[in-house]
Protein backbone atom coordinates (compact mmCIF):
# COMPACT_ATOMS: atom_id res chain seq x y z
CA UNK A 1 0.00 0.00 0.00
CA UNK A 2 0.99 3.18 -0.64
CA UNK A 3 0.30 6.02 2.26
CA UNK A 4 -1.96 9.34 0.94
CA UNK A 5 1.08 11.36 1.07
CA UNK A 6 2.86 9.11 -1.43
CA UNK A 7 -0.02 9.38 -3.81
CA UNK A 8 -0.08 12.67 -3.89
CA UNK A 9 4.17 12.96 -4.35
CA UNK A 10 3.52 10.64 -7.47
CA UNK A 11 -0.13 12.27 -8.79
CA UNK A 12 2.11 15.93 -8.37
CA UNK A 13 5.04 15.00 -10.92
CA UNK A 14 2.80 15.74 -13.78
CA UNK A 15 3.34 19.02 -12.91
CA UNK A 16 6.43 20.46 -14.78
CA UNK A 17 6.94 22.87 -11.38
CA UNK A 18 6.94 19.83 -8.81
CA UNK A 19 8.78 18.08 -11.13
CA UNK A 20 11.82 20.80 -11.23
CA UNK A 21 11.15 21.13 -7.22
CA UNK A 22 11.90 17.26 -6.44
CA UNK A 23 13.96 16.59 -9.50
CA UNK A 24 12.34 13.84 -10.48
CA UNK A 25 10.08 12.30 -13.60
CA UNK A 26 7.55 9.40 -14.08
CA UNK A 27 7.88 6.42 -17.29
CA UNK A 28 5.83 4.31 -17.29
CA UNK A 29 5.59 0.96 -19.06
CA UNK A 30 7.83 -2.14 -19.35
CA UNK A 31 9.99 -1.09 -22.26
CA UNK A 32 10.65 2.50 -21.39
CA UNK A 33 11.48 1.96 -17.59
CA UNK A 34 14.24 -0.83 -18.89
CA UNK A 35 15.51 1.36 -21.73
CA UNK A 36 15.85 4.08 -19.18
CA UNK A 37 17.34 1.58 -16.52
CA UNK A 38 19.18 0.05 -19.21
CA UNK A 39 20.89 3.56 -20.39
CA UNK A 40 22.08 4.20 -16.73
CA UNK A 41 19.26 6.68 -15.47
CA UNK A 42 18.70 6.50 -11.94
CA UNK A 43 15.25 5.04 -10.28
CA UNK A 44 14.16 6.39 -7.58
CA UNK A 45 11.34 4.14 -7.53
CA UNK A 46 9.90 1.51 -8.96
CA UNK A 47 6.11 0.24 -8.85
CA UNK A 48 5.38 -2.98 -10.37
CA UNK A 49 2.95 -5.47 -10.67
CA UNK A 50 6.09 -8.28 -11.78
CA UNK A 51 8.98 -9.04 -9.50
CA UNK A 52 12.00 -8.01 -11.55
CA UNK A 53 15.40 -9.35 -11.50
CA UNK A 54 17.78 -6.57 -11.12
CA UNK A 55 15.71 -3.43 -9.70
CA UNK A 56 14.86 -2.86 -7.02
CA UNK A 57 11.40 -2.34 -6.76
CA UNK A 58 7.64 -2.31 -4.81
CA UNK A 59 5.53 -4.69 -5.39
CA UNK A 60 1.71 -3.37 -5.80
CA UNK A 61 -1.56 -4.27 -6.89
CA UNK A 62 -2.57 -3.09 -10.83
CA UNK A 63 -5.23 -1.32 -8.35
CA UNK A 64 -2.47 1.07 -7.40
CA UNK A 65 -1.18 1.63 -10.86
CA UNK A 66 -4.63 2.90 -11.62
CA UNK A 67 -4.49 5.14 -9.12
CA UNK A 68 -1.19 6.48 -9.88
CA UNK A 69 -0.89 6.85 -13.66
CA UNK A 70 -0.21 9.54 -15.40
CA UNK A 71 -2.16 8.07 -19.05
CA UNK A 72 -5.47 7.29 -19.96
CA UNK A 73 -4.62 3.52 -18.88
CA UNK A 74 -2.50 1.98 -16.50
CA UNK A 75 0.62 0.01 -17.39
CA UNK A 76 1.96 -2.69 -15.06
CA UNK A 77 5.29 -0.79 -13.98
CA UNK A 78 5.97 2.97 -12.78
CA UNK A 79 8.64 4.47 -12.75
CA UNK A 80 10.27 7.67 -10.86
CA UNK A 81 13.28 8.68 -12.02
CA UNK A 82 15.66 11.07 -11.18
CA UNK A 83 15.75 14.01 -13.92
CA UNK A 84 19.61 14.34 -15.55
CA UNK A 85 21.76 16.78 -14.51
CA UNK A 86 21.95 19.78 -17.37
CA UNK A 87 24.74 18.98 -19.38
CA UNK A 88 24.92 22.00 -21.80
CA UNK A 89 26.79 20.42 -24.99
CA UNK A 90 28.33 23.06 -27.19
CA UNK A 91 26.76 23.82 -30.85
CA UNK A 92 30.28 24.75 -32.33
CA UNK A 93 30.58 20.40 -32.12
CA UNK A 94 31.03 18.64 -35.01
CA UNK A 95 27.38 17.58 -35.83
CA UNK A 96 23.76 18.17 -36.61
CA UNK A 97 21.26 19.18 -33.66
CA UNK A 98 17.83 20.25 -33.84
CA UNK A 99 16.17 23.17 -32.62
CA UNK A 100 12.36 23.66 -31.61
CA UNK A 101 10.68 27.03 -31.31
CA UNK A 102 7.46 27.13 -29.38
CA UNK A 103 6.44 23.75 -30.10
CA UNK A 104 3.20 22.81 -27.96
CA UNK A 105 1.83 19.68 -28.51
CA UNK A 106 3.26 17.05 -26.47
CA UNK A 107 2.75 14.55 -28.88
CA UNK A 108 4.62 16.59 -31.45
CA UNK A 109 7.70 16.89 -28.84
CA UNK A 110 7.89 13.38 -28.40
CA UNK A 111 7.90 12.29 -32.09
CA UNK A 112 10.57 14.02 -33.02
CA UNK A 113 12.89 13.15 -30.12
CA UNK A 114 12.05 9.63 -31.54
CA UNK A 115 13.11 10.85 -34.85
CA UNK A 116 16.12 12.61 -33.75
CA UNK A 117 17.15 9.11 -31.66
CA UNK A 118 16.79 7.25 -35.18
CA UNK A 119 18.67 9.63 -36.95
CA UNK A 120 21.80 9.79 -34.50
CA UNK A 121 20.99 13.44 -33.15
CA UNK A 122 21.81 14.16 -29.32
CA UNK A 123 20.88 17.45 -29.14
CA UNK A 124 17.93 19.49 -28.99
CA UNK A 125 17.80 22.56 -28.10
CA UNK A 126 14.33 24.09 -27.38
CA UNK A 127 12.89 27.35 -26.23
CA UNK A 128 11.97 27.93 -22.95
CA UNK A 129 8.03 27.98 -23.95
CA UNK A 130 8.47 24.11 -25.37
CA UNK A 131 6.41 21.86 -23.55
CA UNK A 132 8.48 20.44 -21.02
CA UNK A 133 10.73 17.16 -22.22
CA UNK A 134 9.54 15.52 -18.90
CA UNK A 135 5.75 15.52 -19.04
CA UNK A 136 4.32 12.44 -19.09
CA UNK A 137 2.61 12.34 -22.73
CA UNK A 138 5.96 13.79 -23.78
CA UNK A 139 8.31 10.87 -22.28
CA UNK A 140 5.67 8.21 -23.63
CA UNK A 141 5.23 9.27 -27.04
CA UNK A 142 9.48 9.12 -27.15
CA UNK A 143 8.92 5.31 -26.56
CA UNK A 144 12.06 5.04 -24.97
CA UNK A 145 14.26 7.73 -27.16
CA UNK A 146 14.32 10.11 -23.91
CA UNK A 147 17.03 7.96 -22.46
CA UNK A 148 19.26 8.89 -25.78
CA UNK A 149 18.37 12.60 -26.64
CA UNK A 150 19.01 15.36 -24.68
CA UNK A 151 16.61 18.16 -24.63
CA UNK A 152 18.54 22.06 -23.61
CA UNK A 153 15.97 24.79 -22.97
CA UNK A 154 18.03 28.08 -24.12
CA UNK A 155 17.79 31.27 -25.49
CA UNK A 156 17.26 30.36 -29.11
CA UNK A 157 18.33 34.07 -30.26
CA UNK A 158 21.44 33.73 -28.46
CA UNK A 159 21.95 30.19 -29.78
CA UNK A 160 21.69 31.10 -33.05
CA UNK A 161 23.86 34.52 -32.66
CA UNK A 162 26.56 32.32 -31.59
CA UNK A 163 26.08 29.31 -34.10
CA UNK A 164 29.55 28.97 -36.24
CA UNK A 165 27.88 26.42 -38.33
CA UNK A 166 24.97 26.61 -40.54
CA UNK A 167 21.58 26.91 -39.72
CA UNK A 168 18.31 26.22 -41.20
CA UNK A 169 15.42 27.51 -41.00
CA UNK A 170 11.82 25.04 -42.20
CA UNK A 171 9.59 27.44 -43.67
CA UNK A 172 6.82 27.90 -46.39
CA UNK A 173 9.17 29.23 -49.07
CA UNK A 174 13.12 29.33 -49.35
CA UNK A 175 14.74 26.76 -51.56
CA UNK A 176 13.23 23.33 -52.21
CA UNK A 177 14.71 20.73 -49.32
CA UNK A 178 15.37 18.64 -52.65
CA UNK A 179 17.62 20.75 -54.09
CA UNK A 180 19.65 22.06 -50.93
CA UNK A 181 23.06 20.78 -50.20
CA UNK A 182 22.82 20.29 -46.66
CA UNK A 183 25.94 20.36 -44.70
CA UNK A 184 27.13 17.67 -42.08
CA UNK A 185 26.97 19.21 -39.26
CA UNK A 186 24.62 22.36 -38.25
CA UNK A 187 21.15 23.56 -36.96
CA UNK A 188 17.80 22.91 -38.30
CA UNK A 189 15.21 25.37 -37.10
CA UNK A 190 11.74 24.15 -36.80
CA UNK A 191 8.57 26.22 -35.79
CA UNK A 192 5.24 26.15 -33.70
CA UNK A 193 2.25 24.37 -34.92
CA UNK A 194 0.41 27.28 -35.34
CA UNK A 195 2.80 30.11 -36.06
CA UNK A 196 5.79 28.98 -37.24
CA UNK A 197 9.44 29.96 -36.34
CA UNK A 198 9.34 34.10 -34.54
CA UNK A 199 10.01 36.57 -36.66
CA UNK A 200 12.34 37.83 -34.72
CA UNK A 201 14.53 34.41 -34.77
CA UNK A 202 13.92 33.97 -38.52
CA UNK A 203 15.52 37.34 -39.16
CA UNK A 204 18.72 35.88 -37.75
CA UNK A 205 19.08 32.79 -40.06
CA UNK A 206 19.77 33.05 -44.10
CA UNK A 207 19.44 29.17 -45.13
CA UNK A 208 15.55 28.66 -45.60
CA UNK A 209 14.09 25.63 -46.69
CA UNK A 210 10.55 24.63 -48.15
CA UNK A 211 9.05 21.11 -47.97
CA UNK A 212 8.12 20.94 -51.66
CA UNK A 213 4.65 19.98 -52.02
CA UNK A 214 3.00 18.14 -55.32
CA UNK A 215 0.06 18.74 -55.90
CA UNK A 216 -2.37 19.06 -59.04
CA UNK A 217 -4.32 21.63 -57.14
CA UNK A 218 -3.79 19.96 -53.60
CA UNK A 219 -4.03 22.32 -51.01
CA UNK A 220 -2.60 21.62 -47.67
CA UNK A 221 -1.43 24.61 -46.28
CA UNK A 222 0.86 22.94 -43.88
CA UNK A 223 2.31 19.80 -42.55
CA UNK A 224 2.84 18.84 -38.96
CA UNK A 225 5.44 20.17 -37.76
CA UNK A 226 6.80 15.98 -37.09
CA UNK A 227 6.06 14.89 -40.18
CA UNK A 228 8.08 18.44 -41.69
CA UNK A 229 10.84 17.36 -39.19
CA UNK A 230 11.09 13.70 -40.39
CA UNK A 231 11.18 14.62 -43.81
CA UNK A 232 14.04 17.12 -43.41
CA UNK A 233 15.85 15.04 -41.32
CA UNK A 234 15.72 11.87 -43.96
CA UNK A 235 17.19 14.53 -46.55
CA UNK A 236 20.07 16.35 -44.16
CA UNK A 237 21.14 12.40 -43.29
CA UNK A 238 20.98 11.60 -46.51
CA UNK A 239 24.21 9.64 -47.32
CA UNK B 1 -31.86 26.52 -28.21
CA UNK B 2 -31.28 22.80 -29.56
CA UNK B 3 -33.65 20.42 -27.93
CA UNK B 4 -32.91 17.41 -26.02
CA UNK B 5 -32.87 15.05 -28.90
CA UNK B 6 -30.63 17.60 -30.98
CA UNK B 7 -28.51 17.47 -27.85
CA UNK B 8 -28.35 13.81 -28.41
CA UNK B 9 -28.09 13.41 -31.79
CA UNK B 10 -24.93 15.31 -32.44
CA UNK B 11 -23.03 14.06 -29.49
CA UNK B 12 -24.32 10.85 -30.88
CA UNK B 13 -22.19 11.41 -34.02
CA UNK B 14 -19.07 11.14 -31.98
CA UNK B 15 -19.78 6.72 -32.93
CA UNK B 16 -19.06 5.22 -35.94
CA UNK B 17 -22.05 2.98 -36.46
CA UNK B 18 -24.25 6.22 -35.20
CA UNK B 19 -22.30 8.30 -38.34
CA UNK B 20 -23.45 5.13 -40.67
CA UNK B 21 -26.90 5.42 -39.65
CA UNK B 22 -27.19 8.86 -40.14
CA UNK B 23 -24.47 9.26 -42.70
CA UNK B 24 -23.59 12.62 -40.89
CA UNK B 25 -20.61 13.36 -39.63
CA UNK B 26 -18.92 16.47 -37.53
CA UNK B 27 -16.50 18.79 -38.41
CA UNK B 28 -15.45 21.84 -35.81
CA UNK B 29 -13.24 25.21 -36.42
CA UNK B 30 -13.43 27.45 -38.78
CA UNK B 31 -11.39 26.34 -41.45
CA UNK B 32 -12.41 23.19 -41.52
CA UNK B 33 -15.83 23.85 -42.09
CA UNK B 34 -14.94 26.41 -44.73
CA UNK B 35 -12.49 23.90 -46.68
CA UNK B 36 -15.24 21.55 -46.64
CA UNK B 37 -18.02 23.85 -47.94
CA UNK B 38 -15.54 25.39 -50.24
CA UNK B 39 -14.15 21.77 -51.81
CA UNK B 40 -18.35 20.88 -52.17
CA UNK B 41 -19.63 19.09 -49.02
CA UNK B 42 -22.95 19.34 -48.13
CA UNK B 43 -23.47 20.76 -44.42
CA UNK B 44 -26.47 19.66 -42.93
CA UNK B 45 -25.91 22.02 -39.89
CA UNK B 46 -23.85 24.74 -38.97
CA UNK B 47 -24.11 26.02 -35.44
CA UNK B 48 -21.82 29.08 -35.02
CA UNK B 49 -21.45 32.10 -32.38
CA UNK B 50 -20.73 34.16 -36.02
CA UNK B 51 -23.10 35.06 -38.88
CA UNK B 52 -21.95 33.94 -42.22
CA UNK B 53 -22.16 35.31 -45.89
CA UNK B 54 -23.53 32.75 -48.08
CA UNK B 55 -24.30 29.40 -45.82
CA UNK B 56 -27.28 28.78 -43.96
CA UNK B 57 -26.82 28.15 -40.10
CA UNK B 58 -28.32 28.35 -37.02
CA UNK B 59 -26.88 31.29 -34.65
CA UNK B 60 -26.28 29.40 -30.81
CA UNK B 61 -24.04 30.21 -28.14
CA UNK B 62 -20.29 28.99 -27.05
CA UNK B 63 -22.51 27.79 -24.47
CA UNK B 64 -24.26 25.64 -26.69
CA UNK B 65 -21.26 24.89 -28.86
CA UNK B 66 -19.80 23.73 -25.53
CA UNK B 67 -22.21 21.31 -24.75
CA UNK B 68 -22.32 19.55 -28.32
CA UNK B 69 -17.92 19.98 -29.44
CA UNK B 70 -16.44 16.09 -29.38
CA UNK B 71 -13.07 18.11 -28.88
CA UNK B 72 -11.76 19.08 -26.08
CA UNK B 73 -12.32 22.65 -26.29
CA UNK B 74 -15.10 24.08 -28.59
CA UNK B 75 -14.80 26.66 -31.63
CA UNK B 76 -16.90 29.11 -32.45
CA UNK B 77 -18.31 26.91 -35.99
CA UNK B 78 -19.68 23.37 -35.66
CA UNK B 79 -20.68 21.81 -39.33
CA UNK B 80 -23.20 18.53 -39.46
CA UNK B 81 -21.69 16.91 -42.73
CA UNK B 82 -23.28 14.65 -44.75
CA UNK B 83 -20.76 11.48 -45.43
CA UNK B 84 -19.65 11.13 -49.27
CA UNK B 85 -20.85 8.17 -51.05
CA UNK B 86 -18.35 5.31 -51.71
CA UNK B 87 -16.68 6.01 -55.21
CA UNK B 88 -14.22 3.18 -55.47
CA UNK B 89 -11.34 4.51 -57.15
CA UNK B 90 -9.64 2.37 -59.05
CA UNK B 91 -6.31 0.97 -58.37
CA UNK B 92 -4.85 0.41 -61.53
CA UNK B 93 -4.77 4.23 -62.42
CA UNK B 94 -1.67 6.40 -63.37
CA UNK B 95 -1.18 7.62 -59.76
CA UNK B 96 0.25 6.85 -56.66
CA UNK B 97 -1.99 5.66 -53.76
CA UNK B 98 -1.60 4.65 -50.02
CA UNK B 99 -2.48 1.95 -48.11
CA UNK B 100 -3.04 1.47 -43.90
CA UNK B 101 -3.16 -1.74 -42.03
CA UNK B 102 -4.65 -1.64 -39.39
CA UNK B 103 -3.75 1.73 -38.26
CA UNK B 104 -5.21 2.57 -34.61
CA UNK B 105 -4.21 6.10 -33.60
CA UNK B 106 -6.64 8.67 -34.55
CA UNK B 107 -4.07 11.32 -34.55
CA UNK B 108 -1.90 9.42 -36.84
CA UNK B 109 -4.68 8.84 -39.77
CA UNK B 110 -4.97 12.59 -39.50
CA UNK B 111 -1.37 13.29 -40.00
CA UNK B 112 -1.24 10.71 -42.99
CA UNK B 113 -4.52 12.40 -44.97
CA UNK B 114 -2.56 15.87 -44.41
CA UNK B 115 0.45 14.07 -46.01
CA UNK B 116 -1.17 12.81 -48.34
CA UNK B 117 -2.83 16.44 -49.32
CA UNK B 118 0.47 17.57 -49.15
CA UNK B 119 1.65 15.51 -52.15
CA UNK B 120 -1.08 14.96 -54.05
CA UNK B 121 -2.19 11.68 -53.23
CA UNK B 122 -6.23 11.22 -53.67
CA UNK B 123 -6.67 8.34 -52.21
CA UNK B 124 -5.55 5.97 -49.39
CA UNK B 125 -7.53 2.33 -49.04
CA UNK B 126 -7.62 1.15 -45.70
CA UNK B 127 -8.18 -2.06 -43.93
CA UNK B 128 -11.45 -2.09 -42.21
CA UNK B 129 -10.32 -2.17 -38.59
CA UNK B 130 -8.20 0.95 -39.21
CA UNK B 131 -9.85 4.13 -37.44
CA UNK B 132 -12.39 5.63 -38.91
CA UNK B 133 -11.85 8.76 -40.64
CA UNK B 134 -14.89 10.90 -40.26
CA UNK B 135 -13.96 10.22 -36.33
CA UNK B 136 -13.81 13.46 -34.90
CA UNK B 137 -10.38 13.75 -33.80
CA UNK B 138 -8.85 12.32 -37.15
CA UNK B 139 -11.32 14.84 -39.19
CA UNK B 140 -9.91 17.50 -36.92
CA UNK B 141 -6.07 16.40 -36.93
CA UNK B 142 -6.48 16.62 -40.85
CA UNK B 143 -6.37 20.26 -40.46
CA UNK B 144 -9.04 20.52 -43.73
CA UNK B 145 -7.19 17.94 -45.79
CA UNK B 146 -10.35 15.14 -45.38
CA UNK B 147 -11.76 17.69 -48.13
CA UNK B 148 -9.89 16.08 -50.86
CA UNK B 149 -8.61 12.77 -49.93
CA UNK B 150 -10.56 10.02 -49.64
CA UNK B 151 -10.37 6.81 -47.64
CA UNK B 152 -11.47 3.61 -48.92
CA UNK B 153 -12.30 1.12 -46.25
CA UNK B 154 -11.74 -2.55 -48.55
CA UNK B 155 -10.01 -6.05 -48.24
CA UNK B 156 -6.47 -5.41 -48.41
CA UNK B 157 -5.24 -8.52 -49.49
CA UNK B 158 -7.55 -8.69 -52.59
CA UNK B 159 -7.00 -4.73 -53.66
CA UNK B 160 -3.05 -5.94 -53.34
CA UNK B 161 -3.69 -9.16 -55.16
CA UNK B 162 -5.83 -7.52 -58.26
CA UNK B 163 -3.10 -4.54 -58.21
CA UNK B 164 -1.30 -4.10 -61.69
CA UNK B 165 1.04 -1.31 -60.43
CA UNK B 166 3.77 -2.06 -57.83
CA UNK B 167 3.61 -2.63 -54.57
CA UNK B 168 5.84 -1.35 -51.47
CA UNK B 169 6.13 -1.92 -48.25
CA UNK B 170 7.72 -0.23 -45.65
CA UNK B 171 9.35 -2.42 -43.07
CA UNK B 172 12.33 -2.75 -41.09
CA UNK B 173 14.03 -4.82 -43.33
CA UNK B 174 14.30 -4.50 -47.21
CA UNK B 175 16.21 -1.99 -49.15
CA UNK B 176 17.35 1.50 -48.31
CA UNK B 177 14.81 4.45 -48.75
CA UNK B 178 17.43 6.33 -50.18
CA UNK B 179 18.56 3.70 -53.01
CA UNK B 180 15.32 2.49 -54.24
CA UNK B 181 13.97 3.86 -57.30
CA UNK B 182 10.25 4.57 -57.05
CA UNK B 183 7.76 4.12 -60.19
CA UNK B 184 5.45 6.93 -61.01
CA UNK B 185 2.65 4.89 -60.12
CA UNK B 186 1.86 2.06 -57.31
CA UNK B 187 0.94 1.42 -53.63
CA UNK B 188 2.71 2.13 -50.87
CA UNK B 189 1.35 -0.16 -47.49
CA UNK B 190 2.05 0.75 -43.96
CA UNK B 191 1.63 -1.04 -41.24
CA UNK B 192 -0.13 -0.59 -37.67
CA UNK B 193 1.76 0.77 -34.81
CA UNK B 194 2.09 -2.16 -32.84
CA UNK B 195 2.65 -4.89 -35.48
CA UNK B 196 3.85 -3.42 -38.42
CA UNK B 197 1.69 -5.12 -41.55
CA UNK B 198 0.45 -8.52 -41.30
CA UNK B 199 2.17 -11.43 -42.51
CA UNK B 200 -0.45 -12.65 -44.54
CA UNK B 201 -0.16 -9.42 -46.16
CA UNK B 202 3.51 -9.07 -46.51
CA UNK B 203 3.62 -12.16 -48.18
CA UNK B 204 2.35 -10.74 -51.28
CA UNK B 205 4.75 -8.11 -51.51
CA UNK B 206 7.67 -7.91 -52.95
CA UNK B 207 9.35 -4.71 -52.84
CA UNK B 208 9.84 -4.07 -48.91
CA UNK B 209 11.19 -0.40 -47.76
CA UNK B 210 13.37 0.09 -44.80
CA UNK B 211 13.77 3.51 -43.62
CA UNK B 212 17.94 3.59 -43.05
CA UNK B 213 18.77 4.94 -39.71
CA UNK B 214 21.90 6.82 -38.95
CA UNK B 215 22.99 6.26 -35.78
CA UNK B 216 26.55 5.64 -34.03
CA UNK B 217 25.15 3.60 -31.86
CA UNK B 218 21.43 5.13 -31.59
CA UNK B 219 18.95 2.90 -30.55
CA UNK B 220 15.28 3.60 -31.34
CA UNK B 221 13.43 0.27 -33.15
CA UNK B 222 11.09 1.89 -35.02
CA UNK B 223 9.55 5.52 -36.28
CA UNK B 224 5.90 6.36 -35.48
CA UNK B 225 3.72 5.69 -38.46
CA UNK B 226 2.92 9.15 -39.43
CA UNK B 227 7.09 10.03 -39.70
CA UNK B 228 8.10 6.88 -41.59
CA UNK B 229 4.83 7.74 -43.95
CA UNK B 230 6.28 11.43 -44.37
CA UNK B 231 9.94 9.99 -45.02
CA UNK B 232 8.72 8.08 -47.53
CA UNK B 233 6.44 10.09 -49.60
CA UNK B 234 9.22 12.62 -49.72
CA UNK B 235 11.32 9.90 -51.32
CA UNK B 236 8.39 9.04 -53.72
CA UNK B 237 7.66 12.50 -54.60
CA UNK B 238 11.12 13.28 -54.94
CA UNK B 239 11.25 14.94 -58.93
Amino acid sequence: MLSKNQLKHIRQLSRKKYRQESGLFVAEGEKLVSELLDSGWKADQVYTTLPLQKTPHTLVDLSILKKITHLTSASPILGIFHLPKENFTDVKNNRFSLVLDSIADPGNLGTIIRLCDWFGIKNIFCSPNTVDCFNPKVVQSTMGSIARVRCHYVDLLSLIENCETKVYAATLDGNSHYKESFQNCGLLVMGSESHGISNELLKKIENRIRITSHSDGARAESLNVASATAILLSEIFRP
